[in-house]
């Protein structure tokens, strides 16, 4: 059954315009049909009224880590429930991340994780984390960019003592990668600082979450990220920061940018608008609940993330989506370090984007598409699939209701926790429908997500700013010198 | 007659895919009629073969003076030459400069040059320079946005006596702006300075071209594009910075990005390839037919130029086309100071832009065609009628041979105008068919430019980005304290 | 009658060591006449007991406006008072302002300051004004330097209508600066900004001081900091910023650093401590008060000229001592624009920058003597007479007690005017003795000042830093082509 | 006997004056006796005759390594060659490294050194280098510290698989040096990356010279310094960055300058008049000649050196001098990575320090003695007693004739090695006379060093800037929230 937006105005990443937009069902392809004024409903076609509303790519969110193993527990929410969810928000495509044990091998947990996804309710890919460092990781690494679909690998610079990428892992991955035209990413603060801030602090008597945010200041993070940065400049090969937080680490992105560098960054929807004062939340629930890494930090660092969106400094947003319940971040009640790391916001991005970019003049509309969907999908490879509005692209659309408010809660989200970061937050701008692949996953507040419709993405290598690295690192070769 | 490009590969802003693209004849508006493969060709349609080539919108030229009267003289290329030589060489569209002497209204210039240019074979728009201040020029800025689709205003930092902005202009004429919804421009050197050191290079004997660069050096230039930009964010009012050629103006362009302020930039094909050296030429014909104001360069300058193309904080590419014959620029013969400042290149930009941007890994095919292209035409609100490979969009294209050479040279240049900047020059990528607005002006070296068929483009007042300022303005307001 | 300091511990620029000092009487030359371990009192000297105790060369403050007439009326503290407060607080010497009216010769406005000074108690110089330009200031300029000892001159890039120095003046006066050996210093605000601002703030009905930070926001001061450093960097003079309260015009000084540019920067105690908040207090009065220019500013301003001190980028604190009774700011009851701009210090610097400085690890105690007294006799060319502690030196000596606290108050404090900036504020580092060329002025809270007994102080043009810049730019130089 | 130096100018850190000092002979202590003008000679005296000349406190070469054992041989120049050219050239003082081999104990290894280092002809101190880590470490930093006067301790962040300290070895030695009061010193490249690069290069036929440059970008140095400056930060430790080379480390050096961090900063006299073509010479020994790390670089590094000195983000210059002869460079004629890295200098840095920075105008003579020896006297905690020409300072002066020139050549030099890199370089500034501790040791070309003259310095830890430090850190101290 087909549906037919109509009457709304279309934003993408370019323009906005006047238009109706007729969707193929999701059985028959679900893309795209035809884009144009006063289009006529097929037969049978279910129509949503979009007027005095936004037709707007679906979300993507580029980090999600949906009922991930971590820290002795699992993450709350599972692919369904947590993609699910994102449909609520707008959000029609995840990527989340395959994260081996330290030898495990890369081909038997990407397996694993494939199986885990099957549930999802929107479309999904993976990023696969090097965790450790030998010929079979490098030979994994080919075998999941050939045959899988698999184009962005992550490391992690911290969480020394289990899954922290040292300079050696990072080095050789990142050769590999730009052998493979896949796009490494990583997660940047500086493991030995953190653990040594960490021991410092608990031989100090600080167990409580307050000390979560001392043991990673800024710098720790600004650090590492200046580091992958370099480390990938010296190898000519690409580079995606995941989740700048402090304003220095978008300092060192801006230096990149500065010098004409391939240097892509995501922020997340949590670090722009949470302030760090949530560690000193005298209720130890709350405040855990806000732990994770980097951890939310202050105004400047705020101010500064948002003006690194608007200018152009930093490309995708996203949630990195890791839910833990009270009674799991109960494990950490007597030593911070312990507290499973993770918040949630796969649902709330698109809205936090839209009320605190859009409705206060930092993002034009079609910013806030190139920064919530658009972005994502040239970075990652799957554009014009996914983050366009085009004939023949997937109908993953979010009508955009710039009027209508909502609050923020814990009791009416459908996210599987029990703590929502942005409670009580009114917002404006709300998705009235989300549509995944042509089938109406959300209506009105009726949430019609589908257990297992999601599919997997594959996403080739060699996007098209690989063959532009390609062509540069070639052209800088010099000779040996003839003696 | 409709005319279909087939087999053709379309490189827009944002993908690249195999296409045919059919155009509606100019008569017939000459808009874009159809994408897609395997397009059939209508009957009596001009099938152009386009395999192994790209397909792009063709190039705007946000900058040039056609028959512009200066310092005594009038530029050789008239609208008619300047838009034919820009049609061969794959630019379809041109934005050149109003401007009126002080003291005139700025409607009678505006008239004047309008006049001049219906001779133009490929749509051109206008800028108009605000060169003085009181009343009527602050009522004519509302006419020219809200009856004749000038949404720019040029403002002059330099020439000293004549045409220069001071601070007083500056600050009024951008706060005009503002309300209109225009766009403000400047030329940024210190024309202070410039005064000051041209005299004392007179005095110390320097009467020949190589005095040039040194009366207008870097720094000049970096102060003047800071303060404009300041300027700009005080008064909340986005800003264009016109031929940026020194790092030292780029630096002050990348400050406000940091900042996340609105500010757009230019840079010249010429300034990212030619050396300063030529002011040194022994032969002071060489010497004078490179002067133009700012000057060319060192090479440290250029790469930070190029950092600045592929870093994004430079938007756009264009000549500041205006050229003079041997015998005009003689006329600074015995002082510098009196060589009519100018270049050529709106020929050939594309060329340049291509073999020495795509060619090297600089840019990406479609960060060429943004930076020739869509980003003036969103700049400067012309978007999507040009800019775009779209249905329904001006079929202003180019059909490009990314394997074809040319030397470029005055001898088969189309500019009228005995000398070109680039001259001997081997480009890899050239233009072999251009059409304006489904005429095929340019086929396979044969140039078809039809005098007058060019037609002004009116361009509306607040683009997308003005709506974002306008809110971010308002919520920046306090109230007064009550006593 | 000699003075001998005893049992204390010398703190220079470059050093902290035990020594005794002994002081010639202010008659027989008042300079150092011994430093060492366990002096012996000459018979009758007189015998301070510094044990505990810091003994520093006295504080240079070089910005004050004593007597001042300004903005229809004149500052309260004249040369007696003004100097006499100073000596209360360890300051031994100001450097004033000779301002001109525009069109007024810069001869009879020395000599009329000259006059008025006759009364200091402490020793003092003069910056002059440049307010104006013909030949006639050029000229004088060099009789000043010449024969009077002015090495110094001052342009206010703000008051358009009074006495704001444009471009024109600036390029003129610096250069003619250059060729005396003298130092070119500016009030850096975009005088335009401001003006236009102001009218924009009180067509909107803002009348109360809440509107005078408005009016001179960050940028405005950012801007024509980094202007008139350019100015300097091109025609290769030193340039001395004045006040430097927003991180705006801090970076453009450490741009200039970094690039090896020889410009000096001045901060005032004011602008390190207090908030910008002041101007929106109920109170008109104490609001009104604040009135200064540039204002007061926010933390982020305030961290970050502590950050420029202790990194080097700041060489000097002073405080722009210009005080106005509440009587005298009533003028502007109506009209922000009309209360006389200024605020005092000039008796409380010393401790204000101890207690934020030294005692919160900013500043090493040798650190504080260069930003409080070395740095400013070195650039104004008063050392080693002012601003050591070595034999022959000047003896202009404070002794210091870190452990010592006082509360600022207007109640307590020997400054003319009823309102004290520092009201409250409990500092811990307190002057016991000042001596002033050997007289003991100041004694464990006896004001012994003199009036009339200050000397004027020559300051001979060519510092240090002049040659090299003299060399840097003769060797900068090129010749004309022969053609 | 003594020694009057009779006539000269003396210049020091922060002035310039007429005076003739009276030396004490080393037997008598060899400090400075008196400073003054027309002193007389006491009988016996040696008197120079200093006129038109300069009198300066002699050089501190803060960065040498004599007779070092290093990648399978010796050092050419030992303790007593290489001090004995120190002082020809006008370097009174060096401080060398002590290098214990992973695993070996850090005493043994400074036993060791300290017994080499007995036969040095002028003072001499050791900076001791952490290549590894475990708890007797830890306690022999301690002992190095309390009981050997060792205050700086060495961390190399290349050489992987020999040296290299990686962050584990940086946090903790780092730490450990707060805890002492020892400033923590480091060697930044990337290790990691320079081991990857130079494997890539010989890989690609690469084994020449030509290749050491390629294996160590300058984007490695710059990578390495910002690491160990970010960890100084979050420890609230200073931290020392040796031989500074390319602008990438400088500009992290320029960035925490400005965030106000006590970093310091060294540049070698070979990287700022050297250029990186000589690894291109095609003879093989020219070429290996050079090789050391960092090695030599562009100019525009160079420049940014220059820039670096004169605004005061570098502190010190020095020379790792670290000579071998052509037969030791042969050990790497097939492969380029067991070339033994090493150039001299210790003889020359004061000419081309003078030569290329006084006689340019980048320095004044007073920051030439800022530069060569006052600063590393402060930071290393030798002042006064070094660094200054003060009654009760080390005679350690150097009689400067500003006019007088040599050429700088293997064939005159008295280093103990075959090969200079500054040959041929002709240098206007020359020392005439070296005293060290009041011992002529060099006199218009006679060399008078004394084996064994030497004596090791001691230097205490908690030099000024550390007590502020504390200060800092402690005020920074949050208390853990109570629930």
């Amino acid at each position: 059954m087909a549906t037919l937006i109509r009457g709304g105005t279309v934003v993408d990443a370019n323009q906005t315009y006047r238009a109706d937009v007729l969707c193929h069902d999701s059985a028959e392809g679900g893309t795209i049909a035809q884009i144009g004024v006063d289009l006529t409903a097929p037969a049978g076609a279910t129509v949503i009224d979009a007027g005095g509303q936004y037709v707007m790519p679906g979300g993507i969110d580029p980090h999600t880590h949906m009922e991930l193993p971590f820290m002795g527990t699992t993450a709350s929410d599972d692919f369904y429930s947590g993609t699910a969810a994102g449909l609520a928000g707008g959000t029609t495509s995840i990527i989340d991340f395959v994260i081996p044990s330290p030898r495990q091998p890369l081909m038997a947990a990407f397996n694993e994780w494939r199986g885990w996804a099957e549930k999802a309710a929107s479309d999904y890919a993976f990023h696969v984390a090097v965790t450790w460092w030998d010929e079979s990781v490098h030979r994994d690494m080919g075998t999941l960019v050939h045959e899988h679909g698999v184009s962005s690998f992550k490391h992690f610079m911290a969480y020394k003592n289990a899954i922290m990428a040292d300079d050696e892992i990072l080095v050789n991955s990142f050769a590999r990668a730009l052998e493979l035209g896949a796009l490494p990413t990583v997660h940047a603060e500086n493991g030995e600082l953190v653990f040594q801030l960490q021991r410092q602090l608990l031989a100090r008597g600080f167990t409580g979450p307050e000390a979560h945010p001392l043991s990673r200041p800024p710098e720790v993070e600004g650090e590492a990220a200046n580091r992958a940065i370099r480390i990938a400049q010296v190898l000519g090969v690409p580079v995606y920061i995941v989740h700048v937080s402090a304003k220095d680490a978008l300092d060192a992105v801006i230096r990149a940018h500065s010098e004409g560098q391939r240097v892509f960054a995501e922020v997340l929807a949590g670090h722009l608008v949470i302030d760090e004062s949530v560690y000193r939340d005298t209720d130890w629930g709350r405040a855990a609940a806000h732990v994770m890494s980097p951890p939310f930090r202050s105004k400047e660092h705020r101010d500064a993330l948002w003006r690194g969106l608007q200018g152009g400094h930093l490309h995708t947003t996203a949630t990195d989506h890791c839910v833990f319940c009270a009674s799991q971040k109960a494990m950490g009640r007597e030593d911070f370090t312990k507290i499973p790391n993770g918040c949630g916001g796969v649902e709330d991005r698109m809205s936090i984007l839209w009320h605190h970019g859009v409705n206060t003049g930092r993002l034009t509309p079609n910013e806030f598409v190139r920064v919530t969907s658009t972005n994502a999908a040239q970075i990652f490879n799957l554009y014009p699939r996914k983050g366009a509005v085009e004939v023949g692209a997937d109908a993953d659309l979010v009508v955009w209701d710039p009027q209508a408010t909502r609050t923020i809660s814990v009791k009416t989200h459908h996210q599987n926790v029990d703590f929502n970061v942005f409670e009580g937050m009114n917002v404006q701008g709300v998705a009235t429908h989300t549509l995944s692949r042509g089938h109406v996953a959300w209506a009105n507040g009726d949430l019609r997500a589908q257990r297992g419709a999601g599919r997997y993405l594959k996403r080739p290598p060699n996007p098209a700013y690989f063959e532009a690295i390609r062509v540069a690192n070639r052209l800088k070769a010099v000779e040996p010198v003839a003696r």
